[in-house]
């Protein structure tokens, strides 16, 4: 069986550092494995029209931001198709048949659902199209018979819902849809970078995050002003590495080079943690390196990013040739679809059968 | 402005009699009025499939049925575009945006909504689609940018849900879709038939309908069962015609002609309704003449329906043409929405204005 990868990300603002360490670097390495026969990257748009309904500009504005942070962390459309969600049309009429095989309890039993309308503040007036959207993720998945989907631990009840609507399908109508399954990243401390207020969550709102897009001065000055142990307030204070952000970006991060590049003095991330618990060793100190780091890091993809910029028409054309190639494939899915739930009265004469 | 008419019926089983006084007769004589531009008749598969998801074959088995009962009542291809709801994916896609307009709570406060999920005995296990159908209701209309849709008053929640959905709409996006209004039957007493058992609703599964393809002599015995009221035993005894089965179906179909033809003895239905309420009027008399009044309503749709059953590749066609003429109309107004929404990326170059 083919080897195939779904994964996406909503357009709903630029990409940053924790994309970057929490999918986008993995989703790199899956690409340039050689283990896939296919992979997918969706700008999810019409995902994220399910609770930007009003503001269509937000979404649209930043399907090309979303494109020049793909190419410039080194997604390539030789190996990967990247496309619009809401140019396949196709998707939406999966989802709709799928809405029939799954109950309104069953959905809002779904964790994901539940934690992401209380993030949203949704509670009396959840929008249906978002209310519905693990039904339209499984139909993301499903059209483009992914074997596997690259996310988040926390999307995992998706996928279990993914799964349940491919069996009912499949025992309902006959064996038609693949069977996903998930790929969760392999560096569990890359799960999920904090913002660099301590914040569990980077968001644009809250102004604490570091973009795949930034300038180096720019980077400097956030990570010079990033939350570390609010207990250590003098050098000699022993302080706490656990659930200090500069330790989790630099564990997320770091390489045994930059350390013999930029902090010599110290072997590795365990003498330099050691050292802080001890007591002695000041933030701006271990600033300092997680900057370099920082910019080590990210100057490629700046710099790439920059390059794509100067060729918008070619991004353009990347992500027409890509909707178009996802297009046919969803459609060759939705073929199979109709034709096992019956629903392809045109293409034979089963209708004249009564 | 153009007058446009939506309408159409699920095929569950075949249309009965409720069905042709309800919806069926006036349809036709909208159709024959010269009022209306353009007619949209649709057989709703899709939406019989949100609550039959798991039988397919029924729903399939019962699209030419549909056809045929809509022909035998003159229906007319040449004057209505009658089509299958599946064959038109825009629905679908209409469905999935407006999906982004409607809130959860607002879908359960529907009254219809309420009324259809405990006539299902489906309460905890509500299939998604299910609960969705008014929204994808207003795909339908809207999609066909109907300005009028005639239904029976139980589907009023039904259009304001979708007037309330064009208003958004074009609130959000700029005027982009077309506001309906309900055309209700002209005769009160046609809005709903009871059952020949006296139940308040005709349904296959009670056996208790009167079906447009029903040969004489079921006609005869199904109208010579009927229940009336339960308290007149002996002819002597005064009977009550309000809510009576019989005089209900006499109200729906009985013309003054019949009583000369079949019934001398009465100057119409006023002066039969005295003698029963009076008593004296036996049951068999009563139901003898409804059933010359139905035989003779039901042959000529008897007879049109054995003649579309000897051309059903006829009628395959007619449906085929009328879903790609459907199509064409249903796309545009998705052009329409998709510019509005702004999701028409590949048709401009908004994209590149970053």
């Amino acid at each position: 069986m083919k080897q195939i990868i779904l994964t996406g990300d909503r357009p709903t603002g630029r990409l940053h550092v924790g994309h970057y360490v929490g999918s986008l670097k993995e989703r790199v390495k899956l690409q340039n494995s050689g283990v896939y026969d296919e992979i997918y990257i969706m700008i999810a748009d019409a995902q994220a029209l399910t609770d930007n309904a009003e503001h269509p500009e937000k979404v649209r504005q930043n399907i090309m931001q979303v494109a020049l942070d793909y190419l410039a962390c080194g997604l390539d459309p030789e190996k990967a198709t990247i496309f619009i969600q809401s140019m396949i049309p196709e998707l939406t009429e999966l989802t709709f048949y799928y809405m029939n095989l799954v109950t309104v309890s069953r959905v809002q039993r779904n964790p994901t659902v539940k934690a992401e309308i209380q993030m949203r503040n949704f509670e009396a007036s959840i929008p249906v199209g978002f209310f519905c959207y693990p039904i339209s993720q499984a139909a993301d998945i499903t059209a483009f018979r992914a074997t596997h989907v690259p996310v988040g631990e926390d999307q995992m009840p998706m996928i279990e819902q993914c799964k349940e609507i491919v069996h009912k399908f499949n025992t309902v109508y006959g064996e038609t849809l693949t069977d996903p399954k998930i790929v969760l990243p392999e560096n569990s401390a890359c799960l999920r970078l904090p913002g660099i207020d301590g914040k569990a969550k980077m968001s644009k709102s809250l102004g604490n995050c570091i973009y795949l897009a930034e300038e180096p001065e720019d980077i400097k000055k956030k990570v010079m002003s990033m939350f570390t142990d609010p207990n250590h307030l003098r050098v000699e204070d022993p302080g706490q590495v656990e659930g200090n952000p500069v330790f989790i970006y630099l564990d997320a991060f770091s390489k045994p080079d930059y350390f013999a590049e930029f902090l010599p003095e110290y072997s590795g991330m365990d003498e330099l943690k050691e050292h802080y618990t001890r007591g002695g060793l000041g933030d701006v100190k271990v600033k300092k390196f997680l900057n370099n780091v920082l910019q080590a890091e990210l100057a490629p993809i700046r710099e790439r990013r920059k390059m794509w910029e100067q060729k918008l028409p070619d991004v353009y054309d990347i992500l027409k040739a890509g909707s178009k190639k996802a297009r046919e494939t969803a459609g060759k899915t939705l073929e199979d679809v109709r034709r096992s739930m019956k629903i392809d009265y045109f293409d034979n004469d089963n209708l004249l059968k009564m």
